[in-house]
C-alpha cells in the first residue's frame, strides 16, 4: 500500500501507536502541540510544522512573507495551547541555485515577524534541496494545570472563534486563479501575512475558564472534528453565528463561489476556536476585547459525538474535510 | 549572487547578523544547539538537523536506520551542549507514492532509539514532497552555568575526544563504492547506526571541569575549527594522537585511500572533543570510562588562532572542509 492509498489519518494513527508517551509527556501526538513537565509548575510546549514550496507557498508570495508564514503556522500551534513563546529553530533546505539575496529576504521575514511576536529565531540547519522546504519548530511555556487541549471540552461549554473565517482561503483563491486584487487586497494579504493569536492564546490560558482551543489551521470542519474526536463530545455550530469576513461574502457573490468552502472547509485563518463553560463567556469575551479581539460564540458542547450545523430549521453532519495529505 | 556562489558560511554569517538575540537567549546561532534561559537554574537547549534523501541517505540504507539516524544527528548536537534529553518531534516529507510499511519502519526506528536514549517522540508534522526529507527538533535541559560550548576553551587546555574515529566515513565510502562488507561490517554500521554520545555530554557538564564541547559530525578537521574560532583561541593537535578506528587504518591501506580522509576530513562519528584543564583530565577521563567510553587526549589549546597538525617534527595548518552546502 502506498501512501496516498492509506491516507494521512492512518498515518497519524500508526505514529500514535508508535510512539510511546512517557511519564514526563503530558501531551503527545495528536493535539497542536506536545507538552513535557518541567520540574516546577510549567511544562514545555513544543511544535513544528513544515513549509514546502509546491505545497505551501501561493503564486506571488514574497520572500519576506515565506518567513512570516513559517513563523506564524507554528506560532499558532503554541498559540492553540496557550503557550508563551520561547523562540524558534528551523531547517531550512534550499537549491544551489537560488538567489542570495531571496534567502536573505526569507531570513529577514522570519526576524521581523518574531520581532513582532516578541520572540527569537535562535538557531537553525542549512540544507541542499530541489525545492524550498521550511521546517520550522517552535517553543514555549505554560502552566500545567492553564495547558489548553484539544481534548478540553465539556458538555454545556460555549463554542467560540476568534477573529473572522475566509480570509486566507479566498484570498489564496485569488492568487491560484489569477483574479484582480482590487477591492479585496484584504483577502490577500490574509493568505500571504497571516498573523497567529499568541497573545490571545494566553488569554484564554490564564483565565483558567477555558480549557480547550485549537486554531482554524486545517478549517473549522476539520478543527472542529478534531475537537469534538479528542474530547469525546458532540459540537452542534449555527452557520448563521458564524463570523465570515465580509469581503469574502462579497467575493463569493461576485464570482460564484460558496462562501462555506472558505469560511468552513478551507484552512491558514490561524483564529482560535475555544470552548468555555457559558458562566464564564462575557469575562473570557472582555478579555479578548480588551486586547482588541472579538470573539463570537458559534456553537455548544453536547453529549454525544460528532459535529453538526445548524443550517436554518434543519441540522446536518459537517463534513470533515481534514487529513488533506497523501490523498 | 546564487547560493552556489557565496557559500554556507556566508548564509550563516548572514543569519547570525539577522537574527537578533534577546536577553532570555543564552545561546543562539553558531553552537551545536541553542540554549534559552528557564526561570530558575535551567536553560532550554534546542536544536534542530534535517536529513534529505539525496544528500544524507547512503544507498541500501533501512528505514529503521533512517528513523535511528534522524534521532541521533539532533540528540548529537544536545550531546555536544551537555543536555540531557527531554524530547524530539519531527517534521516528516515524503512522496505519496512511497510504502506505507516504509514510512511506518521509519517511525519504528526512531522509537527503538528514542527508547535507547531514554525520551521521547512528542509530536510531528506530516507534508509531501518529491523526496523523503526529515527536519527533527530536540529539546534538552542544562545547568545555565554548566552548558558546554564551541566557545568556551581555555588556553592551557588540553584537547580530547571520545571513542575511535573515521569509522562511519569508511563505510559510507564501502556503501558508496560498493565494496564488499567482509571484515569491515562494523564501518557499515557506525555509517548506517550511528550513537549519540548523550550520556558523555552529561558527564562532561555535570564535571564542572569542562566547558567546551562539540561533537565530530561534520569531521574532526572542520569542528576543531568551529572550537577555535569560536573560542578565540589556537589549537594544536598531534597526528599521532588520533584514536582512528582500527579497521579504518586496514581498510584504507587495502583499498588504497588516505586515512585522514576519514579521520580528520568526513564527520559523522558523532564522538564529542572537548577541552578541560589539565589538572582536571584523570578525573574527566574516570568518569568517563565508568560508563565505559574511552576518551583520549589529542591536542592542546594555546595563545593565537588556527589548528595545527603536528606531523612528526613538522607542525602545519590544519585543513577546514567545513561548510560543505551549497558549494
Amino acid at each position: 500500500m502506498k501512501l496516498n492509498e492509506v491516507g494521512e489519518k492512518v498515518l497519524i494513527e500508526t505514529a500514535k501507536k508508535t510512539f510511546r508517551k512517557g511519564k514526563p509527556v503530558r501531551i503527545g501526538i495528536g493535539d497542536d502541540a506536545a507538552a513535557i513537565d518541567l520540574p516546577g509548575e510549567k511544562c514545555l510546549v513544543v511544535t513544528t510544522d513544515m513549509l514546502v514550496a509546491s505545497s505551501h507557498f501561493p503564486p506571488r508570495i514574497k520572500p519576506e512573507q515565506i518567513g512570516r508564514k513559517s513563523v506564524v503556522v507554528n506560532l499558532s500551534d503554541l498559540a492553540s495551547m496557550g503557550a508563551e513563546p520561547l523562540g524558534l529553530i528551523f531547517s531550512v533546505a534550499m537549491p544551489r541555485d537560488l538567489e542570495f539575496e531571496f534567502a536573505a529576504r526569507i531570513m529577514k521575514g522570519m526576524e521581523k515577524t518574531v520581532e513582532e511576536y516578541r520572540t527569537y529565531v535562535v538557531g537553525g540547519d542549512l540544507d541542499e534541496a530541489d525545492e524550498i522546504t521550511i521546517a520550522g519548530a517552535a517553543f514555549g511555556l505554560a502552566k500545567k494545570n492553564r495547558i489548553l487541549l484539544r481534548s478540553g471540552a465539556r458538555k454545556g461549554d460555549i463554542l467560540a472563534v476568534t477573529g473572522e473565517l475566509g480570509a486566507a482561503a479566498a484570498g489564496l483563491k485569488i492568487l491560484m486563479e489569477k483574479i484582480p486584487h482590487r477591492g479585496y487586497e484584504k483577502l490577500v494579504k490574509a493568505q500571504l501575512e497571516p498573523n497567529a493569536r499568541v497573545k490571545e492564546g494566553m488569554i484564554l490560558a490564564a483565565s483558567g475558564h477555558v480549557k480547550a482551543a485549537t486554531d482554524v489551521s486545517d478549517g473549522l470542519a476539520a478543527n472542529l472534528w478534531h475537537l469534538s474526536r479528542e474530547s469525546g463530545v458532540k459540537i452542534v455550530i449555527d452557520r448563521e453565528k458564524i463570523p465570515v469576513h465580509s469581503l469574502v461574502k462579497k467575493f463569493s457573490r461576485q464570482y460564484g463561489y460558496d462562501v462555506d468552502d472558505f469560511a468552513l472547509y478551507s484552512g491558514e485563518d490561524f483564529e482560535l476556536i475555544f470552548t468555555t463553560p457559558p458562566r464564564f463567556w462575557e469575562s473570557v469575551k472582555l478579555a479578548l476585547h480588551r486586547v482588541g479581539t472579538r470573539a463570537t460564540v458559534i456553537g455548544k458542547v453536547v453529549d454525544g459525538k460528532g459535529v453538526f450545523i445548524k443550517i436554518g430549521e434543519s441540522t446536518e453532519e459537517l463534513e470533515d474535510r481534514g487529513y488533506e495529505h497523501f490523498k
